[in-house]
């Protein structure tokens, strides 16, 4: 890719389409790792434990969508981040499977939508085994972030729409 | 069932947890059929559209959860409505497919933290043959209203625990 796009760093929140700053042109591909969702218990979580999760991992992400088909160029691609959480659970992930699964319907609805050729899917990776190893956990339990990043080569390099593609298989393959 | 609960004729938002109700007590089991979601094409869905159908189909239902998970009696059900277009994208459906998808995914994470052996789970159903006859359209491209509640029955007499049930497969069987 010739640029890198998107809000500056250490902005996880993509803003609606009209106010997003697209510093620079000519863009073939837009790939988001940002947002964040709550991890809690279920009986703990607050509507505003929800509305945060909705407002920062999906929606923008969502809007990165929205913007990013109006500005990439013809045959671009567009590669959002879900995560294992939407189909496999685990105690106070409840917030998050939600998040990650709204995410790979909306790619697979928005994917018949998208206008002069452009793709768009979602790579949903494990754990990394670097950011468990920063927590003190086993880094067995996850996949070198080297890894993970093939999902994003595919996605980007690949010809796949609407896809929700799992970065444990790649990592494998 | 001995009692039947829920807002009011009409009313197709749960409120949070401690403005909802309950007009009665010793209840076993909460089905909601109720919420919406905005059809519109992905080019033409306005912040709004995307926040209505998350807060009246997705968090009105996710706020049934967590409000039952307090008062339904032990062992108790909670089954809750998505739809198809999660997994069967259609065009003008990237909203409602985000929605249906996210409730899947919550109910996914929310069966494993319930208290007191309470249930959750989610029915998919396609389109009602009754609705299709209503918008002119060709009943046969959808299943009997009484064939998609076989879905909830075996949602609410049944064991599963997290489960998307895909109406037409019990409609099948």
């Amino acid at each position: 890719m010739k640029n890198e796009i998107g809000p500056g760093a250490g902005d996880s929140e993509v803003r609606s389409p009209p106010e997003v700053a697209w510093r620079v042109k000519d863009v073939d591909a837009a790939v988001s790792c940002a947002g964040s969702a709550v991890f809690k218990p279920l009986a703990q979580l607050a509507d505003a434990d929800f509305q945060a999760s909705l407002r920062s991992k999906l929606m923008g992400q969502v809007n990165l969508v929205r913007t990013a088909m109006r500005r990439l160029r013809d045959g671009g691609s567009i590669t959002l981040t879900s995560g294992v959480l939407s189909r496999e659970p685990m105690p106070g992930g409840a917030a998050i499977s939600m998040v990650n699964a709204a995410l790979e319907g909306f790619v697979t609805g928005a994917a018949i939508e998208l206008p002069r050729g452009l793709r768009v899917n979602v790579v949903s990776p494990p754990w990394i085994s670097e950011t468990l190893a920063a927590m003190k956990m086993d880094p067995k339990g996850g996949i070198p972030a080297a890894d993970c990043a093939k999902a994003y080569v595919a996605a980007v390099e690949g010809k796949d729409r609407g896809r929700t593609i799992d970065a444990r298989e790649l990592a494998r393959s």
